[in-house]
This record gives structure tokens, sequence and C-alpha cells, in this order.
């Protein structure tokens, strides 16, 4: 990809979402979930992961536009591990967990897998500019992802920090101010088109990262960088593409 | 210290004032300035850089309290600055920096240099919990500190992030919450009895490291640990000794 050599030149800072980009939670959770069940081996782990992950997007999404519910993903999450246990698709797997589990098991997303590329990407991307999460995940929540996963990052900026959910502007403005940069000098990193979109629209630049579990599968192979024609500064499908287009 | 070796059981993460604690900020403010200024080399530099220091420090006490004054270290340092080369004492150094060399100069502020233990006692007690800044700095340049000193924080905790500066009860609690901890499972760690007791008066637990440049000497030969009658949990001369502390 020759055509991004020059993209994100005058760069000072990278901010990455981080459940899907820089983690894979859906392998991570679904995983938790069948280690710890071991009389329900056969269940389908990976719906559930996706069910629960799903929630989140939509209450994340409602409380950014000014909506109702938690400030804090762990209470977010129990809120709905408890709704999907009480329906009729999982109820079945109630009696499994009572109250102390549940509060287990809203900790598996403290310490969710990073993507085999992402610890050393990072590594080497710190070496050349600023790194930080920009995700709707709580501090401590990002803290102990980073010590699980090894992720050597400068700065956390998290929902609770910046008092909203992506996509609230106040989620990338706030970024952008605490670190003393013009929008066009940080780049926003994710593998979500709706993120790099609401980024965008506030001046930071952009890079898509290639995630087999996120977005559409048409959205991913259709994603193209602005010097061919497309919307994003640049398309990569690995950290460590990201970190050898910065000079 | 044997007798400090429990003291600490339980905490879970440290947090640390910066300047004057992790950071020497009378030598490496002092040594910048003299090197910027060849015709000015035995100017009284060390001086100079604490009455800039005392600036600051008043006007981060004056903001914590609820009065007027800059959000951000850079803008306060900046008018500090002007305010001192427009005073009787250096006004005669004020045709040796225009509008450009003063705006560099506060970035001398980003740049301190560690106090020898500092990088690698961080790294060490990085293994053992989370370790974060609770700082007035403002976010950049907590950053930029650590690139420059090598400190491997898990989290920022800055002045403009948490909305106020020490001793304002917002700093203290705010990390706590965002931790997702209680008070007693987090460490304050100070070079300043002040700050120490800020904290304490939170339900914070106190480390207090002396440095050569930080509080009066007879505070620094005088602070004892609880254990042996005194007022703080730990008192340590280094970070690796304080690393050694933690279980």
């Amino acid at each position: 990809m020759a055509d991004d050599t020059d993209a994100l030149a005058g760069a000072q800072a990278f901010v990455f979402d981080v459940f899907g980009t820089v983690v894979d939670w859906q392998g991570s959770v679904s995983a938790a979930l069948r280690a710890r069940t071991e009389g329900a081996a056969d269940e389908d782990w990976v719906a559930f992961a996706k069910e629960w992950r799903q929630g989140y997007y939509e209450t994340t999404r409602r409380v950014a536009q000014g909506g109702a519910g938690p400030g804090n993903v762990d209470v977010m999450h129990r809120e709905i591990l408890d709704r999907m246990l009480a329906s009729e698709r999982w109820q079945h797997l109630a009696r499994l967990w009572a109250d102390e589990e549940r509060r287990e098991l809203v900790l598996i997303w403290h310490r969710l897998d990073g993507w085999p590329d992402a610890s050393e990407g990072l590594y080497a991307l710190k070496n050349k500019a600023i790194i930080g999460t920009l995700s709707n995940g709580n501090v401590r929540l990002l803290v102990d992802m980073a010590k699980h996963a090894d992720l050597p990052w400068d700065v956390v900026f998290a929902g609770d920090l910046l008092g909203s959910y992506k996509p609230n502007p106040k989620m990338y403005l706030g970024a952008v101010r605490h670190l003393g940069l013009r929008p066009e000098q940080v780049v926003m990193v994710a593998a979500h088109i709706a993120d790099l979109r609401a980024a965008a629209s506030h001046g930071l630049r952009t890079v898509y990262v290639r995630r087999p579990t996120e977005d559409a599968p048409t959205v991913r192979a259709d994603v193209r960088a602005k010097a061919v024609g497309g919307e994003v500064d640049a398309v990569v499908d690995s950290f460590a593409e990201l970190a050898a287009l910065v000079g």
C-alpha cells in the first residue's frame, strides 16, 4: 500500500478503539464462558458473547446520544447479563450463576486477549508517537486489559474519564484537547467504520484495521484509503503494518 | 524498616505525585535554563526555577480551593514566566526571550529527568500493582515526561482530566473511583507531607519519599511511619525501597 505512506505524515498521537480492534472480545469471552461451565460445553457461547456485546453496543450508543444508562461498563455488562439470563433463550443458564459468579463473569471483559499482532505492533508504534486508548470501557477495565495483554499505552482515555461514550463528540474532542494537539495531528484507529466516521467528522485522521469478527464482511472488503478514492486515511491488516506506515 | 513490611498489605494501586517525587524539577529546570542562555551562565538559575515553581504551587493551590486560574499548567507556567520577567529581580532577562522562546521554555517542564531510582523502581512496582500519576500537571505534559524519563505508568491521572488540582478532594477521590477500588486499597506516594495529609484525609494510604529538594529538611528528618508513632504508612528513600515493601 505505497499510497498510504504519506497519509499519516504529521500525526503525533494514535488513539485506539479497544474492543475488537486491539483485543479479540468474541474469542476471549466465548472461551472464558466455556471454561467456566463444564456441564454446558455445547452451548453456543459465541452467540452468548455476541448478544452480550450487542447489548453493550446499544446501551453505550443510547447514552452517547444523551439517553439514560450506566456511566460504567461494568455496571452495564452486569445489567445486560441479568437481562439475558431472564430471557427465554438463556434462562436455562441462570441456575449456573448466582450473584457472586455473575460479578466474576463481568470481569471476563477486563482480561481479553490481544489480537496476535497487537502488543508487538503497539510497542513499535510507541517509539514513534503517543499511543492511547479511546474506548468506551472504564479506566480500571482498560488498565487490567493492558496488563493482561501487554498493551503499553502512554495514556488511557476512557468513557468514565471523558464523561460519555463514543460516538459522543466529548470523546474525540476530549482526547485531542488533553493531548494538546490539533485534530488532524491525532489518528483514530478502529475496526469499525462508524467509529472512524465520527472521528473524521471532528477532524481526526483515521486508520481502519480489518479484524475478522468486526464490521460486516462487505464493509471490510470495500473500505478504501482516500488515496484510492475511499474515505479513511489508511487501511491495514495488522498493527505491524500500521507502525510501518509511520515515519 | 522491618516495621513497614505489612503497612501496605492489600494495596492494589499506587498513585504518584510527579514534580519532585518522581522527577527532579529543580535540577532539570535550572540546567535547561543555563544551557539556553550562554551569556548568562552565572545567573542564579536555581533561584529562578524555585520562583517559577513557587508561582505554580501558589496558583494550583488557589484554584484547588475554588479560586480563579488556568486549568492547564502550560498556560499557568507561561503566565508566571511573563510575570517574573516583568519583575525587578528578573527583568534584565526579558530581552533574552521573545514570545516563541518563552513558549519553548514552558516545555522544559515536560522533559524533566527522573530521580536516579525512579524508572527502575516503577518497573519493579508495576509488576506487583497498578501504578499511575496523580499530578497537577496536564495529560500531555505527563505523557511527554513519561516518554522522556521512561516512566511506565499504567494510567495517567492529571489535573485537566480530573477537573481540579491537588489538594482538592476531586483529585484523590477521582483516582480511587476510576480505579474501582476502596480508598484504603490506593496508596498516595509523594515527597510532600501536605499532599499525603490531604490523601490520608480521604482514606488513602500514604508513602513519604525523602527527596533532597522537597519539603523542609526538618520535615524530611522528622517524618515517621505509623508503626513507630508517625503519621504516614511508610517512609522510603527510593522507589526501589518502595517496590521491596510490596508483597
